[in-house]
């Protein structure tokens, strides 16, 4: 089983780490869609557009399941993606928003993310949904993600504006804060000083990669641990500032090879 | 003569908004590449292509002349563009560099721009060839460019990042600061003040405006001034938040329209 994963660029690079720390042994395939990043500002037929095309890549390459690591992809594709494609799809939403729905000491819950996934409200009505008791807050957040590709990780200016980002939902008073953005987890540190200590902080990447784990256990598709599966990484456009960025996301050296989907 | 113009999304406008008042009887049609804003971080193969498709996208509208509003493409495709399209190309960097190299009083001149402009040295070479005496300093801004886009025009957090990205200018005492991008000219008020008031700061959306109105005038094509020429937007994608920005930065309201270039 080899493991597809796709982002509208590197930050989905967090949700690949998760994955191949949780399943070692699968062989994993990561396409970034790094000359048409950033997704989140565009519109849901162009994201929709795109989300497909980087299936397509993904299955020419042999993969045999899917992981949306974009939220902005996910939070507009997946229908769309689960009819029209014969393999299984995952999404980085649907295990965050159960994960929280679970948590039965929550009660006020803050989400941030680009524009496009807020506007979708698919976090609100995931959550909703199963909970209704449980009150959500949203805030779009559109430079957190230029501000993490230009490494801006902890500077004095990147604190202030996630402090201001933050502010209508430290108001509000959320115990509970879903990151709903591949790039976010990488600020997490100030993110969690910011809303407070007391604020329970949720990657999406690692809820994502915990139900991948639990469907691979379920299908009997666990291989032996001494296995070692490999990493291959592909993005639609590269520089040198592109190998850097990967490399400090993902936290190993990475050999970047371009590929191109039907239009980009 | 029907003016076409085009840019990597909507920053343009500030260059299309300059040509529409100053030859206001010719027809003008813009074209922003929204579906894969921004260039400035992509590679030069990538931007190339992309002016291409843009320019012929353009052509295919009737465009008899082409003005790349893109500081990114301009730095990058110039020359292809000139080899490939048989019509007048213009771009926003020769203007603006012989403008400054012709201020017989500057000698320490500053460029900001996208890391692609600053990494294609294309201003610091125009103007050294014609002024060898003049010390040039680049620095890439790649945060403006979002800040713009998010309408963050006036907020304490965008006055601290220009700060940060014009102190090493500050430290050389520039005379002149080139805004090598066409969003710049929207935070313009902000970089004057923190550039210090005895700085010139050049816009290059002017200086591209005037070298047009000087070729017109040439080539004796300069109608009567009672003339209205027909204005024309189109975009690769839309949404209510990139209609909001076109208007705020084109000062007027403006009907956007899609088009799509042969691989957006």
């Amino acid at each position: 089983m080899k493991i597809g994963i796709f982002d509208s660029g590197l930050g989905g690079l967090t949700v690949a780490r998760a994955i191949v720390d949780t399943l070692p042994e699968y062989d994993m395939i990561y396409f970034g869609d790094t000359a048409r990043t950033p997704y989140g500002s565009k519109s849901r037929e162009t994201v929709i557009q795109y989300a497909c095309e980087n299936t397509e890549l993904l299955i020419k390459k042999g993969a045999e399941l899917i992981v949306m690591a974009c939220n902005t992809a996910a939070s507009v594709a997946t229908e769309v993606l689960r009819q029209k494609y014969d393999l299984p799809i995952f999404e980085v939403i649907t295990p965050a928003a159960s994960l929280v729905a679970s948590f039965q000491n929550t009660h006020r819950v803050g989400i941030i993310g680009t524009r496009a996934t807020i506007n979708s409200n698919v976090y609100t009505d995931k959550i909703s949904k199963d909970r209704p008791d449980i009150q959500v807050y949203a805030v779009p957040c559109p430079l957190l993600v230029p501000l993490v590709e230009e490494g801006w990780i902890d500077k004095p200016e990147t604190r202030m504006i996630v402090k201001k980002y933050l502010h209508p939902l430290k108001v509000r008073q959320i115990d509970t804060l879903i990151l709903a953005c591949t790039h976010y987890p990488i600020l997490k540190p100030i993110i969690q000083k910011k809303i407070g200590r007391r604020v329970r902080v949720i990657d999406s990447a690692l809820a994502v990669s915990h139900q991948l784990f639990l469907y691979f256990k379920e299908n009997d598709l666990i291989l032996k641990k001494d296995q070692k599966g490999s990493c291959q990484f592909y993005v639609s456009d590269i520089t040198p500032y592109f190998e850097k960025i990967a490399q400090s996301i993902f936290k190993r050296k990475i050999p970047l090879e371009v590929a191109s989907t039907a239009s980009s």
